[in-house]
């Protein structure tokens, strides 16, 4: 009988019991756990993995495949990331749109009106003034990474009428009629001068490691805004904190960073019109996201027991 | 000659210049001030005003035309705000829409999402927990004011994919596709339990005082969100507060209050799950709304001096 271990602490019954459910039917036993460490030795060699088990992946030759409950899986790139190399990879892309692209809206809405100083006010009981606010209305949008997230901001921030929706993507293919028009990223460094909100939802891969560097934080237009969701790497942060607190930015929301947690002797957490959030747009305590993503699994664990095709695989050339 | 005063702090040089260039061309001549005092003595029985002239209105019986610059005028509703009881009083509904429904949304995520605890804590430098999240998908949304702001905010909630979106207006008549459903003022009671995010967007008038009383806040479910930007003598607000605390409502937005600015010794300040801002949904420090708003006084003034009909007029019968 095939095993599975699904490896998550966020699950409910009624996700247990779906996955159960659905593994009966399909002829599959499940185990389920909150720890790696906790996988007892019987399943050290169970075939299928539905949870971010790092561990696993690197001891267990008989794993046959990995489905991540994440959307990005850098840490799975290394070369002994897996001990079977033939391991298939799926990821929970897909899942997180919907709560990433509504934090990207928050906090670009945070920024352009201010409304992290009123809150600061009103936390010591201050009615503050009025203070300059922008407007995503007119707004030129630049969405960095086109796949399930951007595209979902996009479709949300296009009911505020931005003046445009841009999308950037590796292959430049618009997959969406919500963008004006999408770019190969080889058309950023012209694209950015006229972007202002540029928001970034890149998987992180050696393309996309500092592709916001120095010169291109230069490019963007003077009081101009970056949001970042996808990974880190892809931001020279210390250049990014240059720009703000210069004030040729007038604003930056980083969920992601270089090293997470962001330490604290890190000067990101005193630079000006920085709103750092802890790596939280997307993950499972939104209900929507843990449904689906559960959903996802088990629609695939069907294709896998009936030999069809994966959805969600990750091609280990591009890193996503 | 027809005099006009514009009575405006916030006007730029572009601004004066178009409201000059249209009134020479229709044969009337402008003065603008900042400060009703600094109206000089021979534009005391001026024509026109643009502003928010309380003492003008109340004092220049030669006044026919007022247009506020806001959308709210419940300040002229009392029976000696006029000295010319024939004065046209004229508002700037319209150019609110936008900026009122950005804050809107950015509340509601900012609640749902626990950005607020996140924020707080990143003032500290901590890099703090994943928090319990809601979502706007799904969600259900009812609209109480389906004008100008009402409908702004439902053309943008509906991108998030929520479960529905209900209008309840006086009328009960829906005059846009937006809304799966307009009900009447009535219907209110039978709408409440079954929403999630009650956003209020009520002019301040007799009838809509008090309406969100505290046996309207018992019939929203357990864990609802309630936005108000209308005028704050809507809401019973120590009802509210009491709900806040006893954590039957998880949230609740608040730009408007019975008495503002909010005394320091309000216990709002330090109401559970209370974001307090300071009346800044709705001004001038965003170029869009002054743009329109500058722009639908020189429309109006084109229909007055040309005798047509004018657009915004303010009902006294119903208060806006």
């Amino acid at each position: 009988m095939i095993k599975i271990i699904v490896l998550n602490k966020m699950l409910k019954p009624e996700h247990r019991q779906k996955i159960e459910d659905t593994a009966k039917g399909l002829g599959a036993e499940v185990f389920f756990t909150e720890e790696e460490k906790d996988i007892p030795e019987d399943l050290a060699e169970a075939e299928i993995m539905y949870g971010y088990g790092l561990d696993t992946a690197r001891t267990n030759k008989n794993l046959k495949w990995l489905c991540i409950p994440y959307a990005g899986c850098d840490a799975l790139m290394k070369p002994d990331s897996f001990a079977n190399k033939d391991c298939i990879l799926t990821n929970s892309s897909g899942a997180y749109g919907v709560t990433i692209a509504e934090h990207m809206i928050a906090v670009s809405l945070m920024m352009m009106r201010n409304l992290t100083d009123v809150y600061e006010e009103s936390l010591g009981g201050i009615w503050g003034p009025q203070r300059p606010q922008r407007s995503l209305k007119d707004s030129r949008i630049t969405v960095l990474g086109t796949g399930d997230i951007g595209t979902s901001f996009a479709k949300r921030v296009k009911a505020f009428e931005p003046a445009s929706v841009t999308g950037i993507s590796r292959s430049g293919i618009n997959t969406d009629p919500v963008y004006d028009k999408v770019l190969k990223t080889e058309d950023l460094d012209s694209v950015l001068p006229c972007t202002d909100l540029l928001a970034m939802s890149l998987p992180g891969t050696p393309e996309t490691r500092n592709i916001l560097s120095k010169d291109r934080i230069a490019r963007l237009p003077e009081g101009s805004f970056v949001v970042n969701v996808g990974r880190g790497s892809a931001i020279d942060e210390d250049a990014l904190a240059d720009a703000l607190e210069s004030g040729h930015l007038a604003g930056a929301a980083l969920d992601v960073f270089g090293t997470e947690p962001l330490p604290g002797s890190s000067r990101l957490w005193k630079t000006k019109n920085l709103l750092i959030t802890p790596h939280v747009a997307g993950n499972l305590t939104l209900e929507h996201t843990l449904n689906k993503n559960v959903d996802m699994f088990c629609n695939n664990l069907k294709n896998y027991m009936e030999g069809k095709p994966l959805t969600n695989l990750v091609d280990r050339t591009k890193g996503y």
